[in-house]
């Protein structure tokens, strides 16, 4: 089990360390602009920087639920390849935000369509999963044998 | 434990569908009502909606604790039927709050009821394992013993 | 599994009645303060108690991201330990917080580090099962055996 898991824990811990810096920006953002807490207005350069860890923060839980549904109900490898380009999008949207509202656009749908991705995989490894449990059928392996004679 | 967990699996990836669904409004309300990012101020119908979302996302991350927690540590199929409650609770509230600030009021208590019955669920499943483990006290198969007789 | 696991679950059920607790602070505040949902203005006192429960929110799933690396991947004991001591940090910067801005740094810079400490024992318990995985190195048990003859 944990050693399927070695590379979900390890992108699970990328994850942790790309908000660590995201909320970082948003305190040093604080300090260039002097909106000092509970302040959240300020110029719209600090709003973009608030808003995009806002954001991230907010898909964040999202994003390792899907992780690790995907990760663990279907494939460790594949789902942490995605979990990989899911942070990759997410630090490009970030630097795109700070700079301007449109900036974010392009790798806020890359993003989404990576977690789309994950979603698509946890269902397939769920379904597969239940199959096997409850129907006692292997998908998978009836494919295999399906297509193995030609 | 797969096979336990793949119902729990599953109305994880509901809730993580109903998430997506209340992003999408949120989206659609900011065109609907021209309130480009990063603002998030505009008319009381958009503030509803951005409220409703933010409140929804807020809890997310402490719904899947509590189903998680009550389904690994007591009762996978009890933790999913609580689930399904707490998403229709949700699904209920957004369509609530976005008619009217007092139409979120009765689908919110009983969310808040559903998460404090998982909550208590996981202090049960817990405190019994915790006896299983430490004490070697199976709490549940003495019930049944002391019972067994009448 | 779940008998390592029954003291994270513990200190994570601690960290959501927390958080409970928090947002009832948040609701008790909005009628003392006369601040009617979906409003998020107010007096500054409303203020930091409603930014004082958004920050715990916004940590909380990070927070358990690392309790539960650092736990299943090295010493589940070590991590619920810093589990508690993060718990209490906020808290404080909870309290804190609601009676002034600087009220909340002390404990939110000690929350911060024990964060940290969680991330670190995180890499480290991640380091070490890729090792003993793909490697077949178990680097603990090679350190005990060249300290033992000493």
């Amino acid at each position: 089990m944990l050693e399927d898991a070695v590379g979900l824990g390890a992108v699970t811990l990328l994850g942790v360390l790309e908000q660590a810096y995201f909320s970082l920006q948003v305190i040093y953002a604080r300090r260039k602009f002097s909106v000092s807490p509970p302040d959240t207005g300020g110029p719209p350069e600090f709003q973009r920087i608030f808003r995009a860890q806002a954001n991230c923060s907010e898909y964040f839980p999202i994003f390792l639920t899907v992780l690790w549904l995907a990760g663990l109900f279907l494939s460790p490898g594949l789902s942490a390849v995605c979990g990989l380009l899911y942070l990759y999008g997410r630090l490009r949207y970030f630097w795109g935000y700070s700079a301007s509202a449109q900036g974010r656009l392009a790798p806020l749908y890359f993003s989404a369509q990576v977690l789309w991705v994950l979603i698509g995989l946890s269902a397939v490894g769920i379904l597969l999963t239940f199959l096997r449990v409850y129907l006692n059928v292997d998908l998978l392996q009836e494919l295999g044998s399906a297509l193995s004679p030609l």
